[in-house]
């Protein structure tokens, strides 16, 4: 099985939309450079939705033409609809996601759509990027557990990875959107899709509502997972779903990984400096369970300076 | 394998002994009123060691006394030595742990003793407890990494745990001292210790440091380990591992277990009482990862009081 673990940041996206402070696309812009200065080369950069609905992602077309342009990073966006992909693939994005959420209510709520039709419209989208040579991506939101309606059952995950893959995508990525999925949920739902030839076909998108996200990669990771969503310092929650605290953060993840011997690229000690500039950012008080002892190691590192 | 998994609240010795703050005999037994009221059934009370030493521990003996007493709670007691043991017998105590440190310098700094004399006072100690009908175990502390002489090779760490065996210990409990532990390094531990027969006379002790201490549980429970330390809020640290912030929390613990559908006897909701009366009582701002969650749903549960 492959040593090798994508890391995609989701900090710009899933944190920022959550923020009572708006970034101007120049602070958007000196936090990606931040994350990319910590070594990060997967990164969501933002959402074309609608600037009245999420007016943290307003501008988001305009940032995707300033950002450092390189083959080895992989930017990516999220569209909600057929209009935000054209904004999107208008403003020169080469990935996009698409949210479909596992349950009736959660497509209601988030999106005013049935199941039947948000899944009808996010498999046009997956066909459509993929005639045009651009990455296409799904998210299957809620597919642990639903605010509104309980467990999702695994069937329903399964039939909606199903779905997206014949549609095109070259990514399922499989969140836990609340919070709320453990280690035996995690593994009940990848044993059906983490077939070995679907496996690098997977993401996981895990929050750490209830302290399990590192356990739930960990589950994860022993079905085949080689991606993982994660977003800097912990920022973000999901302003959708009451009580759901926090992205797992991209230093835990990145510190497990590499403490296991995995490797991400990234180097653990870097990520202090871009949790501190994206706190600066923000204004919001960052940092996952390790970055206290993360702190400190790199003060050791600088002779002392943070000890 | 067993759906039951023990949790060994460790807060009064573990957690207590590295606080500023000093209990008294009263307020050390409130405490322990207050994880018993939450379901707790496994705790370890404190530790016979020089008052001069850990003032926090002063008179274990005689809180032993005051204890209520009922079969269905095990407690325990640490003693150092062989004095200490004599104490915690004649104070009743039906449970001893001694500590052997797996590597030379901590024991030094630790207790002032060669890891060689360490084994042989705690072999001795082993044996004496078994010959008087108390149960005997064994921690042993700095298993996977040192702060004094980096990582410990698993060959120690299984000859050590083998030679308390030999020597009448019922149970060998593998001690993250440091939160150093990463679920890679847990299982190529456990995987030479946890074979079917011995994997029920195993605990594991993790501290939260670096934010994997529930990755590493569940990589224990794969292994077939089946008890585990914890202490109520995360309370507590190791005085004399510098950065090592936090045991793994009761609750962050017992939640994972609920939610995979393990059973330890303990009511997750029922913890974030204990959590705040231990926290009045230490003066220690406490609550592990899944805190804020489970106040909140005890607040529902209650009808919205905490919401």
């Amino acid at each position: 099985m492959s040593n090798f673990v994508t890391v995609n940041e989701v900090g710009p996206r899933d944190g920022l939309q959550s923020q009572g402070k708006t970034l101007s696309i120049e602070e958007r812009l000196l936090m990606i450079d931040a994350l990319l200065d910590s070594g990060i080369r997967s990164i969501e950069v933002g959402s074309f939705v609608s600037p009245k609905a999420v007016p943290q992602m307003a501008g988001t077309g305009e940032l995707f033409k300033l950002l450092p342009m390189t083959d080895a990073v992989a930017y990516s966006a999220l569209v909600p609809n057929l209009r935000g992909y054209e904004l999107a693939r208008e403003a020169g994005v080469r990935s996009v996601a698409v949210v479909l959420s596992a349950t009736e209510t959660m497509n209601q709520r988030n999106i005013n759509m049935s199941l039947e039709q948000t899944t009808a419209v996010c498999a046009e989208l997956m066909q459509r990027a993929r005639e045009d040579g651009i990455q296409a991506r799904a998210y299957v939101a809620v597919a642990f557990e639903c605010p509104f309606e309980g467990l999702t059952p695994p069937s329903v995950v399964e039939y909606l990875t199903q779905r997206m893959f014949e549609a095109g995508a070259d990514k399922v990525i499989i969140a836990d959107t609340i919070g709320a999925a453990n280690p035996r949920a995690v593994r009940e739902v990848l044993e059906r899709l983490a077939t070995p030839s679907a496996a690098g076909q997977l993401s996981c998108h895990f929050h750490d509502t209830r302290g399990m996200a590192l356990a739930n990669v960990l589950a994860a990771l022993e079905c085949g997972v080689r991606e993982f969503d994660s977003s800097i310092g912990g920022l973000g929650g999901c302003p959708f779903s009451p009580g759901a605290t926090g992205n797992l953060a991209t230093e835990d993840l990145v510190l497990m990984l590499d403490a296991m011997g995995l490797r991400s690229g990234i180097e653990p000690l870097a990520l202090v400096d871009a949790v501190q500039r994206v706190q600066a950012l923000t204004g919001t008080p960052l940092g996952g369970h390790s970055f206290r002892w993360l702190d400190r190691q790199a003060g050791k590192r600088q002779g002392g300076s943070h000890v």
